[in-house]
């Protein structure tokens, strides 16, 4: 069971980091740019996170997320120019971490003694600031707050979550259950063009 | 008093909220997006200082400023053709959060043991980073260092609270003072467009 | 020593506070804007670091950084006519800032308990992340993550100290000749446009 978690997490994280790097590629990063925008897709919502718990940085104990940051990156570039066709790939990957990474936000923040609202707060943090702050730092609007459901499906996990344990399911089933909506979220979502309605602007 | 405060704090996280959410009306984001850049701004610069206090950020402890971001979120959508006519209202509002985040933030900071220069870098980032932040997510030029006096005005209303302490007045009446001083210095600067000169380039 | 120490962290802060303030000033920005972009260029790598150390900001302690980014502004203000005659001047004392910026936070990790390859990240990020929030605040690409070898001398400099320790040489020595690495890398790949490839984008 830790062992199908932690190889989600590592999917996750090269799903997240390869992301980052794509992009970065695309506004003719630098190598060490592309990376630096890699590893903060991939840790930096659960940086926030811990920062605001004051947790130390989960990364901060064991180097496995540079290392397969450092993997995505070696991946891009020698795969750059086949990459397009594992967009699938990539993008059951990247739902695959956003259930385990929401999850494991929700949990961390509730072993922390907060109410179950921070922590669905602190889950959609996990999962979907990692992304916001790829956008900024390669300078666009971020993509997550303009298409399909992405942070949404982060809420929607954390509530499920919080249903689950009302009705009294045990712990691990209740992470799975959760953490398995948001995939099935993510996946519908895109495949039928679901989206949030824009804001519409003033006249 | 105390519901005094709680109603200045409450309508300044509305104005900072449908300041956020407007602009991010403006650029496309949808409801969610237009959601977290609403409370980025309502929240963003106590949380700031809280981080950089090593306190738990104060919205952790109540959800009453995601509830007031939700709401403004609702009245953006109900009202939106009208919101232009708020101009001013808003603007006041925005005022009075100002100068009783500011305030707050400079308490706060010496309630933590931190000398008077330090509590007024403090209540500036209280002021002014949320808007700051705000401007990073939508992805444009921070408004806040190029338009009137905004962050010059939490600087002047903590060096007033400090004058107000060298003179001796009661803490309450200082605060006040102080408050309503940056105020003020924002109505009276907008109003005649007072604003720090720009810094002229290189040749 | 220590003052030696002190007056080399003094011309880093000055040089990295005009670089942010320039930089400012070429988009307009009011000088209260220009002071910002200043300070977080000077402090904000380290901010970053001790955010994640989960220790009180350096700068929080004394007021000289805050001091030296007004004396960047008065000097921008004053001789901004002259500046680019000075741009060889600002670049070395930038590089004896960098040198020590990452020697200091790569030491105050390893003081935290942290494993050498922590340190080294966090050394990365106490010289580069400045200039990173600077060019987000300027609404710009990052910089330092497409042009030069420059956080890349950050990494350089943290292994070359870790094999300086490895070697038994002597603390203060270490410290000496990894920032000066930094150093001689910085001035190197600047003279002879040595950069980091630019990672291609897909067809």
């Amino acid at each position: 069971m830790t062992d199908f978690i932690t190889w989600c997490d590592y999917l996750g994280t090269f799903a997240f980091a390869i992301s980052g790097i794509r992009l970065a590629s695309a506004k003719q990063f630098d190598w060490f740019g592309a990376y630096v925008v890699g590893i903060v897709t991939a840790v930096g919502g659960g940086t926030i996170r811990d920062v605001l718990l004051n947790a130390t940085p989960f990364w901060m104990e064991q180097p496995s997320y540079f290392i397969i940051t450092g993997l995505a990156l070696i991946f891009v570039i020698i795969f750059r120019k086949h990459l397009i066709h594992l967009n699938n790939t990539f993008f059951i990957f990247d739902a695959i971490g956003l259930g385990l990474f929401v999850i494991v936000g929700v949990v961390k923040t509730l072993d922390y003694g907060f109410p179950m609202w921070v922590a669905i707060v602190m889950g959609t943090i996990t999962g979907s600031f990692g992304g916001m702050m790829r956008d900024i730092l390669i300078n666009e609007e971020p993509l997550i707050f303009r298409k399909d459901v992405y942070a949404l499906a982060c809420v929607a996990g954390g509530l499920i979550y919080c249903g689950c344990l009302t009705l009294g399911l045990p712990l691990s089933l209740s992470q799975f259950v959760s953490a398995l909506s948001i995939l099935v979220i993510r996946v519908v979502s895109v495949k039928y063009h679901i989206g949030v309605p824009v804001l519409k602007g003033e006249e």
